[in-house]
């Protein structure tokens, strides 16, 4: 992380696919909160500190990976919700990698109970840290963790 | 589904990546058929019945999964010939499944005739039936499914 | 497929092990409809077609194999629901492939659904098409697939 | 072996599913020798020693298995072509185990150029020797061995 | 088990193939017990209590499944040594999953001390109980089992 | 086993980790009865033969180790359930090879209906018998099959 | 959880084998903070709130399961960090089966970022939620989590 | 390859997800050419000669299909760089087998002493020729060899 | 093969590694014969007919590739018992694919009987035929099977 | 290591599971020489130089972790025989990993003429050097490694 | 590479088993070029710049390998086509790394085409770079990259 | 071993492929000593008895092979550092099976931290005992275990 004093530290939050659907789908499984309320609690939560957050969703892997392209030099963090594309898409990781930002992987429902193929995730391991099962407060934890990290003056 | 008593049976079909290219590519392999000679055999089909039809055709992963989401309580029925993202594309798998729709994973060549990796498919066991190597009689065959299980009066 | 101009075309029609309990085991999971049904609706299906269709129902694979070679030079399709033999049975492959009469393989259930072990099918890559899930009517959409490829006059 | 001096050594030939087609199916494959032109071929080899050969071929599993038991204290040597049963039956190795009867297994073509589930056989680790590839003269070559066995007067 | 109130408890006692070679092969892996032996322990054991002993043994794979279905509504338990069977036969399953009678899985010798392939069964899954090693005397231990079962009055 | 002939049989009964809470938790699984319980069935059971039955119930797998060792020449016959060390404890086969005293391994619960990973046991290949599913009442199955061995006089 | 109106909330801490080195071994991977370290910052992050937290270090697997036994009705939730133990104890994952208390796994570092015999853990599908490469703040990123489920007043 | 006298051999160069950041992203890995500074090699490698050369560089997969379709009839050579999609786009495959161009599959880095994942590509069984590790002069040498078909006149 | 009509038809016996030490090792393995008492019973063997048996044994894999080399348009049949190269080397599989000369490969133990390394060749999917367990009779089988292949005048 | 000039080098000498009863049990595989017999020749063994050596045994894979932990700035080289646990515990690789003090891992018998499960072991990759199947002297060869580096004065 | 700046750079191109047939033996898959022929077309390409090129060829592993080792400190790349020792030898590429000379690995044909066995190659994650399927062209193009990497004067 | 009382006993030791190197390659792996400095260490250390030591290398598998075939009836020991022939030649393995001398397995390196493929080896199951990463040192343990073995007068 540059640590460009006087300037906020920025962090970037990515959706994957089907998670524009949050909160109206199987809320049994993922909650009933939407995108927009969990984007609320990351601005409530990073308010008190130095921090700037900025939330794109995308159900195209290109559009992901652009966003990560253009986070380059531009962001200090990235917290990444990568859905299903943690299981397929190595073309995400290339893009994660390419950029060198520290980044939080972060699944809504706990991926271990759920099927095999969604045990092996293609990020986990140039992830700062991976966090799984703790429903859309998950996406806060990540970004306590980011907090935890800030200078503190 | 639900049953909407006089509204129209809506029922979506999903082609996946390529298969624009249908009859002009392999003929030997994948019949004379154009997409559009299916759609026109679909529409002929489902005429006598209280059907709509609509047709999507994309070979990006993203449209085919936004195609799927405004189905939500829109389409009763969905047939999907996902091509190559049978065997890939999880994301499409999720997408299937938010959306909680009944659908028919149709494939036009025999898949197990073919390469050992077209033989698994992420959406068959989410699937409400699949079929594989009717070539493009097969489209037909799912909507007769379709039609078989209209409410009778 | 021989033509034999005025001749009927002959399908066969065989059912595997365990098949003589359909309808009165698992109703909830292969319908209610009984072998004897599934039968009739196929020969009212086939009425308006020069069309010859038989049955032949057995637990044992040697007999199966028997029905398969009988049919050599006596029937143009064969429709089977191998049953539990699709999984374990190569001398049913062999005989299939011995006799050379196109076949279409049928499973009442979706088999994606079910353990590991019924996802392969030896009979598979030797058919000419397969389907599956799509209940009691999987029959009648393999003989309308037999149907669509008769000589029109 | 019981040795028996003045009786005659038995062999039993046993041929499992679809070898009743031998000659008339896939002749490129397997010949135009019928199972009838195999056996009196091995009665002609048999005739100058002091043998006695008797045949069976089955498609059943079970009759296989029977004909097996009742071999037991009546047959010295079993030439057999399992066919498919190679790759599926131990049960059918339990009962060529269950007798000890030495036996020679026999394949018509050579089954490492055929599909991968035809490499694997049940029995060939408890024959005394196996063959494969060499055409119906195969069952000769496991005679001959027979006799090469054979006490010298 | 339906309870029947006067009537007798029935069990069934089914021996799959080779099992009527038992005592007479290998008498050091299966003791020198014949079935008639088995079933005459049987007979004894539950001449106390108010129970019917049923038995059927065959080599084919076809007997034994009509065996089972022949046993719906008329059968409260199953005591089965499926032998090789267990190890090939989905058919099997099949049918004891149909008639939904609860049953015990019996294995004479070890299963675990011998082949590789002879570790998994496709019964074992749905089986009420499996035991394997216990010598003929397992078959009492699965009565003794049901007897336990038994309403006491 | 030694005869001792004026001596007891003696019977030592180990259980592994967890077993503790027998009978009160998840009761649906392992039914009510307590360790206590089973116990006094053992005890009950073997009163009117020449037998005495020690227990011992341990989570530490060194614990069930040494009272392995110290039962070498003073137990003729081991019942063990070793619950979740079946299957990763190679320290624990050991122990019981080292003393070469045949024992019996009991599940309560069938195996093969729970998770892929319990379906190996470090034990079974070297066990005198096996038995999974009986709930509680497989502990006295495998003590009857201890009390059918014993010298009848 | 038990909501237990006035009583406060008792959350136990777990620590398995090695993790009594904390902070003196390894600092470039585990960081330089110590067990106690750990446990202090737990204790001051649950002070505002109606909570309880206890502590336990064990290299033995043993005394792991021995405390969670006790903590059955005793505690609402745990936070476990298995150690080796998450990728090689059944046992363990039996014991926090057995006692129904939502337990949170926690990894120190990125265990994905290691050997692949670390990638699976037998915890995971049984834990609530799961989190690993936080470094020592992960232990507080669970203890927030167990903060955002307490009820609000 | 249509050998179209007079008219100018067309090459295609496509480039994959992330080959955007050549150039700039681990230069101790890829080098530190940018993708301009690969295609003027191209194009002044190709001057002398009758070819003309066409760029593509997508990270979305469908752009990249689509471009392939554009190609046909139109295109007689095709140079990919698939990235990160040699590795899990079928779809990708498909339509370049669709095409039926001859292509060459160019990797910069040697994807054999990278990730396991990175081994298998699904292009290469269906490419003409294959190389990985020459840097971004592996451009050149595809280049190359396709000049080194081209009619000599 | 060339019939070459007056020309005698010439057999190669190639004989791999370790084979010079056959009858003096392991006889109760392999026999007491000799690689020469082989050599003999193939010359006395071949004598009747218009046969010419040349005899090639290395311990070194090239040595055996040369002298296959050498055949070519020489040798109108081999005998090869590979040794342990047939499970390890694809040169010598090369070299014999590359003369094309129709093959026999021998195996004087029953290799389906020995460690599970042995059960698979390289060359059994190119050979003419394969036997295996034989003895040193083997290589008489094979010679049979050729000179039942010469043309009958 | 630590050179400490005027200090005597110290050995710590590790003993897991079962290793109690050596000399006792099956001495045909393990011989007949017990652990204190092994003690006192690495005592006669060391004497000669700088040495001290101590020993501990035992069956808790906790212990040997703690003792491991204690070595710790205390112990300069490690011979360890970890017996079954070398094949299960991650957690004693954990330990010895803690520390970083160089050790040896010793088995008694040839590991790889056992049991497939028992030929990986979980040390092997961090000790400095393994050593297999020279019975007890392979604990001396341990040591004769460690007195070959001890400078030499 | 040592610079050795007025001497010349040296290359060696090494061939292993079988590839002394080139152009003789199946030239619709190696094509019609003989191995002489294709070292006249690396002489003529290197003759402008200031290379040395050798030529060795061999069926031998060991001559090969000795090869390599005799170029050590007196070549400084060597171009190699392993033929089928790429799949089988770890001794060839022990020599390849022993001498740290920078290679380059070439196959004829595209080897992803071929068998699976030949996907694999123990010398390409050693290799500076590797290439498949531009038939004996691929030679070349290995040189004109070593060409590339030669200092400009 | 034969006593051969006054004779005496005979060593040898056999090096495989690239050992002639050692010394001059790689030294940060396999030690500054040459071939020719281990093998005088073994005289050395073999002096003070009656034993007499044989050196071979060779990067030929048959001339390992062919000296494993001399040593027959005229050694009584082998230390062997089969090198990479260890994970690839069965031949090698059928030499040392065949002469029935009793042998040691040394490696130098540590090979379990080397690459996958070099953790088995052909030979470990038949060697006496194996060691692995004592650096040259190795040659020297192996040598003492045979010194050890040697009846003491």
């Amino acid at each position: 992380m540059n640590t460009k004093e006087a300037e906020k530290t920025k962090v970037l939050v990515i959706n994957g696919p089907n998670l524009n659907l949050l909160g109206t789908r199987e809320p049994e499984v993922y909650g009933s909160q939407t995108l927009v309320d969990v984007q609320q609690q990351l601005i409530s939560l990073s308010q008190p500190y130095n921090l700037e957050v900025d939330f794109v969703q995308s159900n195209a892997e290109a559009e992901l990976i652009e966003a990560i392209h253009e986070a380059r030099n531009a962001v200090d963090f990235i917290i990444i919700n990568p859905a299903a594309y943690a299981h397929t898409s190595i073309a995400l990781r290339d893009a994660l990698a390419a950029v060198s930002i520290p980044f939080f992987e972060v699944h809504i429902s706990n991926i271990y109970r759920r099927e095999k193929f969604r045990h092996f995730s293609y990020l986990a391991d140039i992830a700062s840290a991976t966090l799984s099962g703790f429903g859309t407060y998950g996406y806060s934890l990540a970004m306590l963790a980011i907090i935890n990290q800030l200078p503190r003056n």
